[in-house]
């Protein structure tokens, strides 16, 4: 059991690729729709898969149960998905003392890149990076559950949010 | 990961008292509403707890996926639930080569009695004790998922189905 404190921002130009130290490419999809907790299922360089529970909501602070699951059941779970599997590349990118994850995404999400900071504390500060954007944590379309069912690309003003 | 071939039927009188063999106080909780999947967060005996991925339907056979996670996990994720957390005490059964668990309600579903048999093949012969009544599999509203939030108390024809 943990609470999990992130912050979601758009990404700017590619500069952050020259510091990536690690990348894996992972799939995901939602086995809830509108509830109360939002349950993931994610599978990582189809190796490892981990059966994650969220509590919702725009809070900076969520509560975060994750389960390390056989890769085979994982598969299995995806048929009984609400919505689309997100596809994304997540790259791991360190800036001075944080780590940042940068999600490019692939299928109907793609031309959406976003950037999350993990924190400890929910006023901890930190340097942004100059490929760093409009922040975007409390923006519901942006969760990756949301993006499930309504994709990136069917976003009528996409282009104006991309940076 | 498994298939669950599971038999539903309505309990008359309570002569299968009389052949219990174990028992457990069980609380549970869906995570889930209307969807696919129904998943479930169980809590036995304040001791041991589980989180159960279940395809839904009226399916005779359902796939599965079942974790251990810790009591205190569970706990914390009650919560989350959609409906009321359903309480009943469980009674193992065994009658002629098979194991019965009766189910006797508590809370809002009190005066509920149900009896479940698992079976290794849907056509799958078994004995039928003289207190098993009406075969209830298929009736949806015998779920967990759905006494969570419709509870038999409020039925308004319960007294002609409660046995």
């Amino acid at each position: 059991m943990a609470f999990e404190i992130e912050r979601k921002f758009l990404v700017i130009g590619d500069a952050w690729q020259q510091s990536i130290s690690d990348e894996s490419y992972i799939r995901q999809a939602y086995l809830t729709g509108r509830d109360r907790a939002s349950i993931r299922v994610r599978i990582r360089d189809n190796r490892t898969a981990t059966l994650t529970v969220k509590s919702r909501g725009a809070d900076l602070k969520r509560l975060e149960f994750e389960y390390e699951i056989p890769v085979l059941e994982a598969e299995a779970m995806l048929p009984l998905r609400c919505g689309a599997i997100i596809e994304k590349r997540r790259a791991i990118v360190p800036f001075q003392g944080h780590v940042w994850e940068v999600d490019t995404f692939f299928g109907d999400n793609v031309g959406l890149v976003l950037a999350e900071i993990e924190l400890n504390a929910v006023g901890e500060t930190f340097a942004r990076p100059q490929w760093i954007g409009a922040e975007v944590t409390s923006h519901a379309s942006y969760y990756n559950s949301a993006l499930a069912n309504n994709p990136f690309s069917i976003w009528a003003d996409r282009d104006h949010r991309s940076a």
